[in-house]
């Protein structure tokens, strides 16, 4: 059982000191915290972006971290600072779902994060992320339950990723993001296909259809187009040596359709 | 009070291996150090700039923490490299004003780092980060003192941020930089204007007078733009949901003045 | 001796979770293990470019450290996973070359990562980083020998980087990289012009011949363009709080020349 690590997800950047402070916070209460930074690169004010990778990075993570996620677009008004504790883990962050696709389908529980005593003096209304969430963090880090937090939640805030439409068997998903090498991730399952084996399926992108899936990038000679089952259990279209992204024009916010076509060639 | 954590501040990029060099020198010397980068993605020799960074950050830390800041357009002349006791903490880096804003209105004690012995030899004349700055943070965060790594300085080199301009009542600011998320944040603190609340002022920027200070970006409508205090005490101008640097054209560079109206509608 | 030391050199860039999948694999296998990033910043699929940062990284850590690379794209096809014990240094990654330029010239020896019994399962085909890399890696950081983590190979596969030429006395190397500032970092070493002095040199590069070498880039004033000895002990063009790269319109993949001529003025 993991003690006394924190990773951080915030879309804060790279340049400014938010984060460096937020570390800054936490080693002030306990010294021997240590940190794994998940991104500070997300798109700014976007959490479902943010949930996205959020919930695709921490169940790797050993039992007892705390994930600490602060995108955080209503900081300072209504919407409520939370801690949930989920399988052994921790989150914290604003209750704004970015915390709840990570939990989803799992047991969890809440609180609010309102005990001012914990907080660090005075509270920024424009950075809860070192005065609110970071003193919690480090208390949870340091093996404090959520009681030593705040008080219990009965509901939090949920978003939904986009879900597959099955229409009489036409199954439609949608690119969610573009990773770094320029892979579209879909939000297509196995589960939602009812098989694992690709071999048998084409996939329309734009208007190419993709033959025949594969287990590998390289399986495919470079720059060519494939399809194949990527880290997270998704569908992902991929160009050898080369960006998917790029060749089928791929813009974030702009929707994306794949669509899967069985037994087409 | 913290023993054996190294915060490093450089404009050095993420993409080569000179900050994992200067960790690594350190690691030889104490395989205990830890470490929290602040950033590495300064504007390139940017000096000004660092020293805003490192200002805003280092506070937040606890006593005991050794502050490594390496933007050092004059590596290898005749500035000093030097190390700072200030609270508790310890600074090294170049003495080219980069660590005077951190100190400023603090008493402080320096050295010259120009104890041959402890260098890493043989010395590059273009990293000194990595040869000089780097023993002797580690040294400092193995709990040596000042003396073990230098000989006094009485004066170190200082650069001061722009200040407030105040003609017969009428305040003018400027913009410092914009963070991250295009906030405008500029030099002006609740002292210059003798009071922290907001609610009676208007601000001009560019030809654009925003009315009514804000306590967060939340509070207006998606799009506006708005005037609040920020996480550091400094007056900044946002848009909720948007970039204030792009609306009002901010340039790295380019002075942009901020003018409060008293009472003005 | 250092124990528990992993660096971290990829080409997956800042924005997603597998970096930090990562390491949460290792820290699930020991919790005590600690993370220096080099870099993820590297051109995607660019094994060369990986390799030489690798190289130049990883001799300023002490002994005892695992350096865990993955620029990969073969990951799934043919090419082994490897790990390689030299002079102390563990190495883990793709059996491509990247590895090689850490070790060239040493003695090592390496393993095959071929015991599924230690693999975290199901292997997925597109990131060996998470499922076989990493729980090698942390089985070497954890004291762990190569025997634990796979069986003998008798050979590695080599890149190299391109050598100087010397024709009749006419030495010519080429530009390597740009740096974060605009350096351009040659191939070209003190062993190559039997000589460390650069005051009787001269250097052309483009259509430009510049005069007489420097010791640190703030020996010239502001603007002008020099040639010295880099950190690495390579042959570098710079401009003085500029950047020589814009300069002299390097860009990556073409191949720039850069040539000695000895006494000329």
């Amino acid at each position: 059982m993991m003690r006394g690590l924190v990773t951080l997800l915030t879309d804060f950047g790279a340049a400014d000191s938010y984060v460096a402070e937020m570390k800054g916070v936490m080693l002030g209460l306990d010294p021997t915290i240590r940190f794994v930074d998940i991104t500070h690169s997300l798109a700014g004010q976007d959490v479902m972006a943010g949930a996205w990778v959020l919930s695709h990075a921490v169940w790797a993570f050993p039992e007892g971290c705390v994930h600490l996620a602060v995108v955080d677009p209503g900081v300072g008004t209504q919407r409520k600072p939370v801690a949930i504790e989920c399988d052994g883990h921790y989150f914290v962050g604003p209750d704004n779902g970015l915390l709840f696709p990570a939990v989803e389908g799992r047991a969890w529980k809440a609180v609010e994060l309102n005990r001012a005593d914990i907080h660090r003096h005075p509270v920024s209304s424009t950075f809860h992320g070192r005065d609110i969430f970071s003193p919690a963090a480090a208390r949870l880090a340091m093996g404090q339950g959520l009681d030593a937090v705040g008080s219990p939640l009965q509901k939090i805030a949920e978003i939904t990723f986009p879900r597959v439409k099955n229409e009489q068997g036409n199954l439609t998903g949608i690119v969610i993001k573009a990773d770094h090498f320029g892979n579209l991730i879909t939000n297509i399952t196995p589960a939602d296909l009812g098989l694992t084996d690709l071999s048998m399926l084409s996939v329309s992108i734009g208007n190419v259809v993709l033959k025949k899936g594969s287990r590998a990038y390289g399986e495919m000679t470079a720059g060519e187009a494939l399809f194949l089952w990527g880290s997270h259990g998704r569908l992902e279209i991929a160009v050898n040596r080369g960006s998917a992204a790029a060749r089928f024009g791929y813009k974030p916010g702009v929707r994306m359709i794949v669509k899967i076509l069985f037994g087409a060639t």
